[in-house]
């Protein structure tokens, strides 16, 4: 069984942080390794309200240089400083980020004792920027008022699994196993050859999920986030509103729902309402009418993967 | 009748946020205009909840460039602009903070549409900052890691009082009222001169409050704060903690109350605490071994001078 991929939302507002709404702020919790996708102002405290380990926490990617997306980074990371992490922390956003958090941090005349390391982007084109063995993570440029990305999380395949009928009716040697679960065929001790696909099963298909906030209706995301399990995708404003979405560089429910179904994803997760809505079931409505499988964020819920 | 001078306590508490404790801001409501001394990450949510106006926010504060105190005010200043502010906004805190905030505002290609005024400080002696018809506001230089001030707010004297019924029994003309209420004798008719202290009695005290924090004990302090009514200082620690206090630039509640006693102040306002202390009545009792009039600040609390 793989471990579970888990969207903590902290923050899904647009803008001012008020006493109930949150700036845009959610963990993505990857086989239990969290990472923080953008970091509004009082970040830090909503990451205690919902009981999350700040040690836990071993990447940060910013999509733009919007306060309500980034003004809560100096904190956070100053309170690292006094949690006393030891560990690397990698921030990833836009060019710029190291001089802002390198100035505040001098003027208090504050050291981190743990390595903070800038990965400041400036390209217009998809990029991967951080892979491992279990991930690997590509920018989705956006279009918005300023330089701005959203990010793709590309869960690794699990090894194949093992189809231990087949296996021990064969009298296949332990030896082999790790070979066969990377794919590879097996030849017995008779000469015989033995596929995979006899041998194994297909693991669970890997995950994936795309971020994309803040931006316009921008088709062009399109082939980047095709057939993405989950897709959160910025919906400031309502279509009565579309005239004003296109001004500020947002989008209303319906482009949402019309990029969602155009990539053909799992589900559209919608977020950074603006304040000027008392009630979000007119956003899950209006995407609705375009595509089915329509989610609201909120603060402090929980979307599994 | 003067108008009331109010403290309102936003937040009281050292270093990180956390969901029930904020770190340092307080609105000093002056005759209904209000000024913010110190603005940590969240002051604008703590505003809001406090159900304060902003509009009615005229000239803040910071006394020194730890976040604590000051990483709330990128996103306050952004805010007053999406709330159509029009009105000069005047920010006094210490060299520095004009660069921080412009780097910033410049990264996330926002203007603020309302003059913006710094007033950078950097002077090791205390100085007057502002003055108009009401107030004087003067530096008090701390002791702490980095460059700090304090801020001593002095209430001009309210004009003299006409005694009524003496200015009624000598038939002096309403014309001379304003002179009288000035400080002027009035020559009558007949020449015979009226002192001044026989037609007016005394206003209301000027009233004056020093806000003290971040600080080492520091007795260099007191002549500047002598007979204030209000002295706002920290305690970061208790007794127990004097050398941690003096390792980072902070005051136990001990050391706080010498202060207000050598100074003659009229009430002492604890705060800044660590949040390492369950309760805070620990700091009131141990003041209290020193000065009678300890009051603890806490989150939402107003106190009136």
């Amino acid at each position: 069984m793989s471990l579970p991929v888990k969207l903590h939302i902290l923050g899904c507002h647009a803008a001012t942080p008020k006493a109930s709404t949150h700036p845009t702020a959610q963990i993505l919790d990857l086989q239990n390794e969290l990472y923080l996708i953008d970091c509004g102002e009082g970040t830090q405290v909503e990451i205690r309200r919902n009981r999350i380990r700040f040690s836990k926490i071993k990447r940060i990617f910013i999509s733009h240089l919007h306060g309500d997306h980034f003004f809560g980074l100096p904190g956070l990371i100053s309170t690292f400083r006094l949690l006393g992490r030891k560990q690397e922390l990698h921030v990833y956003g836009p060019e710029g980020i190291n001089e802002a958090i390198t100035l505040l941090l001098k003027l208090g005349q504050s050291r981190v004792d743990y390595p903070l390391i800038f990965h400041e982007l400036s390209s217009k084109k998809s990029e991967c920027i951080h892979e491992d063995d279990r991930m690997r993570i590509c920018t989705i440029p956006l279009k918005h008022r300023i330089y701005t990305n959203g990010f793709l999380f590309i869960e690794k395949p699990a090894p194949r699994k093992l189809n231990m009928e087949v296996v021990g009716r064969m009298g296949i040697d332990k030896a082999y196993f790790r070979k066969i679960k990377r794919g590879e065929d097996v030849v017995l001790d008779d000469g015989h050859l033995v596929k995979n696909s006899e041998l194994t099963i297909d693991p669970p298909p890997p995950r994936q999920y795309a971020y994309c906030s803040d931006t316009s209706y921008w088709p062009e995301i399109i082939p980047l986030i095709q057939g993405v399990d989950l897709l959160y995708h910025e919906t400031t404003f309502l279509e009565s509103e579309a005239a004003l979405a296109a001004k500020t560089g947002h989008s209303t429910a319906m482009e949402a729902a019309r990029i969602a179904k155009e990539a053909g994803v799992g589900r559209l997760l919608l977020g950074h309402y603006s304040t000027r809505y008392r009630s979000l079931n007119a956003f899950k409505k209006e995407a609705e009418t375009i595509f089915p499988n329509v989610l609201l964020a909120n603060e402090g819920k929980i979307f599994e993967l």
